[in-house]
């Protein structure tokens, strides 16, 4: 299988992910979501597959959604087309809480708004010191409804409230302390390694039962699932979105560049 | 406008709002809840006003419901009057929840009872290290019903539990640890000003989008608001908690000097 | 009464409960965990009874269920005692968070599975600096089913989640951090004098209305725990498990030992 926007590696049951739109500083737009969830696929496919690791390059994680892409949203004859961008993104995130499979994200340098769902939904989140982690979405009159969800549920709910509101970063440290991220750690392999020594004991199996049962336990349903859909798409749609978006495109003017 | 318990100052989109009721160490009143209320109906109306600040004197900054009002409960033709009293609060609280401005809350010295709820629902909290934070409810006989949906929501639910029981303080390091103030700082102003900045990027229908949002991830509902209003005006009417609230107002006598 | 699993302490209101399973590592069996309910019936007829403190011995808090008694799981005709086992079990802890008596966990040393369940459901934890938490049931092809609905109450979803997953045992100060204890103490019982006689202020109507107002504020609901019960059953019955199980039992040989 051939990909455009990831790399992917496979090796004695671990396929790790590279994200490789550099160039866009690894932004999601249909292609990348497409391929992820193809690697979903064949990682599901593939029974010795225990272990599904996501990461950068270049101190870039991933910085969300591409803009250029965003740009292209609602118009009149492409609605079904966007819709369905968004709902890869969501089913991607959402099936890395209930594969067999165990997703680790592997993050360093700069992880931004969709970025940062694709770390909230993974099962480990192992960061190297030089992390810088932000909800940006707000800035352009957006919210991250698709990330909120899973990021909620793995730090509460005040702190994804403060990163959604101030739209500051976080470093690694506040992030393990909020629980976003589970391990600093300046050789992120060798922990990975460790882990999935441990990891390879259990069955995949039981792996799956405990996600859908923790899934249980927990406030998300598929209804807010689609709600948060909806949500990105309507936000999407609204002129003055659109506008602070077309106009970041074009001139790389900010909203706030206007404003008093 | 007068006000006779809250002192206000308006500054370039800021609101400041300085509790001022000193020789009742910053209780809550009915006087003071609507006040409040005014001030956050003042602060909606105001189209430039992007941010409302909540701060205390003289090391108090609000040390809960005022026990001389308190002592009134429940006489039985006051029963809507006592009832708009814990209704008003609720509303006061939520709305901070709700309102397409920032509530931040600047808080100093004691925070007590309904003062942690005050706290506790704004948008952001900003301590200095001189802060001791407290629930002393169940010393009473009572238990902090309103404040508790909004603290489960900052802190999760064992430490509003351990609070609620031990009816211990806590220190500003240890709310920080648990979330319920998201910076301490020495010059709160300043730190306040830093993150004005930032806020003043965001228009205001995002706020109030990203409220909303947030509400419905979360499990606060209406129905769980009345419920805790209810509960709150039955532990009032409790005989032996009027009993507790009379023998100190009139003597001050705690509940416990009786027990062995 | 005389019991044969624990030793049952009474001294001025506070009634302690050392596990006394030593050479089965204090793990829960059926004799146990009826030992343990009639101590709870015990101290809820006491009215002087004001808090029961759960201990351990030797280094070893509590290990989870016996395997011994696991072993006999599913036998046909044994069906009911097995999901009376269960249940029994169940009924004990959602017992601490409902009862007017205050439930402390000293922990030390070894805490694993359903001892984790234990601590959890405790009104508050106690640790000293040696201690390690851990869940070992994914190693079975188990998961902590009866556990997680208040081992995530107390620490949140993401830390109950990579508990359960890595199966790795914390320290400690990690058990504090993310609250599944409340104080590390080199001096545990100090620490439960000095938080006694704060708690003996409190009347027990108004912990019993604590408990209960806090349960109408989180997750946790009757169903929930039904269904926390028959997942136990079911995957106590799994042929896998079983065989996991009696591999244990009869030639302490892990389930991974097999493995690649």
């Amino acid at each position: 299988m051939k990909y455009n926007t990831i790399l992917v590696k496979e090796s004695l049951g671990v396929i790790t992910v590279t994200f490789n739109r550099l160039s866009q500083r690894n932004s999601i737009n249909r292609a990348f979501i497409k391929e992820l969830n193809e690697v979903l696929d064949k990682a599901e496919q593939d029974t010795q597959c225990r272990i599904v690791i996501l990461e950068g390059q270049n101190d870039v994680f991933c910085t969300g959604m591409d803009f250029e892409e965003a740009a292209m949203f609602n118009v009149q004859d492409k609605k079904d087309d966007s819709m369905s961008f968004l709902s890869q993104y969501m089913k991607a995130i959402k099936r890395f809480t209930l594969t067999p499979k165990v997703i680790i994200s592997k993050i360093e340098g700069q992880v931004m708004a969709g970025g940062v769902g694709l770390a909230a939904a993974s099962d480990l989140v192992i960061a190297t010191p030089r992390v810088q982690i932000s909800l940006s979405e707000a800035l352009w009159g957006l919210l991250p409804a698709m990330v909120l969800p899973y990021l909620i549920r793995r730090v509460g709910y005040q702190k994804a409230y403060s990163m959604t509101l101030t739209t500051l970063p976080i470093s690694a440290q506040e992030a393990f302390d909020i629980h976003l991220v589970d391990e600093v750690s300046e050789e992120p392999d060798r922990s990975i390694q460790y882990l999935s020594q441990r990891l390879f004991r259990l069955e995949q199996s039981t792996i799956k039962n405990i996600k859908s049962y923790f899934r249980s336990m927990w406030l998300i349903t598929d209804e807010m699932e689609k709600g948060a859909i909806s949500e990105s798409f309507q936000m999407m749609s609204d002129p003055k979105v659109r506008e602070n978006i077309e106009n970041y495109v074009k001139y790389k003017k900010f909203p706030w560049d206007d404003r008093k």
